[in-house]
């Protein structure tokens, strides 16, 4: 049976009953005109939107629904997290195909519920419709921070270093592996698939001040390096040899003709997290990875001369700009 | 020039300098990983998503793209003012072929920030992304309310008066002239390309206590009555004779082979109100509608007994059940 065969009552009183429980900020849910919501007293709020669009940002025959679900949650809570926010509320806004199965909707809807309640965050609302093109999957996410816990990419100065978690490459690898219809790497092919967004270590990094600003790597690198020079007025001088590239995604690009660093840095979907850190702000870094797996690894500093450089082999290239495509403001 | 020749920065950089200056309840606006925002101290929030879909919802063919943006923004503000709560923030997030010119693009999202400027919001960020597919405005909006004055559909009692606002049925006859591609009432086409939902009265409505319950009318009057009376647990009945049908619309459904009544209850994209009005709430309602030009026609009553009947030349029939399409949650 497919969605349109359903009809939208069927499906919407499906969708609220397999919601989580909202939360006790949940005034009204699902059901209404709007959901109706209480504010974290003392906190401001924080706010995203980030459209998944099926041929763009996923392929269903190398994604399943629950994987597409996930990951149009994951990319919202990355930026949240990068703001310092923790999430509190999702709205779901689903564009679908009347072809699409009713079993591939209720995966991804499901996939949805779980994640939300995965990082605490209650399903609030959202909307169905139909469309004529190919599923799109928008999510908005709304989380709260302390006022003074937020990371600005603006508030990022001269002299910080620039901390990356996780390491880069194996998200654009992944995919190229599934394009290429070879047998890949099973990690590269994993971080392609389930985006794992450092949620934990932005929440920490900004409870314990220990950053000045963030930005997620859902760009790449590259770009996120640029966009925090731009917003902060500063440059960047990064070391190629510290850049953590994942190694089997460093082989295959190899192998493939490209330059492993270029492609790394200018790879999206990672969604790893650059930090500024202040130099004497060293301290406060270890008590907020204190208890994270999450490897960090110090890639460049923050410069007061504009310009964002790379070296590579004792040779000075300005960075590369980073893909340049349709994303978010 | 094609927004996908023009590439994301360029479009990002120009929709943040065409945004209206942001209130001062936007602490980050767009630019960052996502927006920072100041609540209202002693107010809940309110949070509506709510898409446009080109060749389900607008058809580039009648609409101009300023026609598509304050749609967009209009049917999203609706949904807050039929909770009581004005906006405060609006998230754009726009899915767009790449062969759209940029000159459609740059109409439609001037006229989403002339919209939000109108409506006192500010445009807080949003998400530009490509697709294969149609055109898709999808836009969040949250606003303001006091926890006394929220009107919930669930609030509605036995007893209460229902009272509609405007007429209805004069949006499905401008979309049926407009396909019909022959001259067609001036008035029923406007009220199709360019709603303009009853956010004062909604507001005020809410301000004086004058309502219990609101809901707007987004898919129909039928469908409203349906959804106030299962949250609320209770029947209607709906008086035909009182119905404010639009005059052209009445004729233009007479003339092509149309029950009026059952086209215009069945009708969506009037954008008018519906209020349940305790019977000792007079005045306050008479507070509330003064110094609006909106006409308020009672037409019927909620009843303890759980079925919605419309009565018609002395015969009761149960109303029908609306038009049955993928909506909002």
């Amino acid at each position: 049976m497919t969605v349109g065969e359903r009809g939208e009552h069927a499906l919407l009183g499906w969708l609220r009953r397999q919601m989580p429980a909202p939360g006790a900020d949940v005034i009204v849910g699902i059901g209404d005109d709007a959901a109706v919501l209480a504010p974290t007293r003392g906190s401001y709020l924080v706010q995203t939107t980030d459209a998944l669009v099926e041929g763009v940002h996923f392929d269903l025959r190398w994604s399943t629904p629950v994987d597409v679900g996930r990951r149009a949650v994951a990319v919202n809570l990355s930026d949240l997290a990068a703001m310092g926010a923790r999430p509190s509320w999702l709205l779901l806004s689903l564009i679908v195909p009347e072809t699409l199965p009713v079993a591939a909707f209720e995966a991804l809807v499901m996939s949805v519920g779980d994640a939300a309640r995965h990082a605490g965050a209650s399903v609030i609302g959202g909307n169905i419709t139909r469309t004529t093109g190919p599923l799109v999957v928008d999510v908005t996410a709304t989380g709260h921070v302390r006022p003074r816990r937020i990371l600005r990419r603006a508030a990022a100065r001269a002299g910080d270093e620039l901390w990356l978690t996780g390491s880069i490459g194996a998200a654009a690898a992944g995919l190229a592996m599934l394009r290429a219809g070879v047998p890949g790497d099973a990690a590269c092919i994993a971080r392609y698939k389930v985006p794992e967004p450092r949620l934990r270590d932005g929440w920490a990094m900004a409870r314990d001040r220990a950053a000045r600003a963030a930005i997620d790597l859902s760009d790449g690198l590259a770009d996120a390096v640029h966009q925090i020079c731009t917003a902060a007025g500063v440059g960047a001088r990064l070391d190629a040899a510290t850049l953590p590239l994942e190694p089997a995604a460093r082989l295959w690009f190899a192998a493939h003709g490209v330059d492993p660093v270029l492609a790394a840095i200018g790879a999206s979907d990672d969604y790893e997290m650059l930090f500024a850190v202040a130099p004497g702000a060293k301290g406060r870094m270890r008590a907020a990875r204190a208890g994270s797996a999450t490897p960090f690894t110090c890639i460049g500093t923050l410069t007061r001369q504009p310009a964002c450089v790379l070296t590579r082999d004792g040779v000075e290239t300005p960075l590369p700009t980073g893909f340049e495509h349709f994303a978010s403001v």
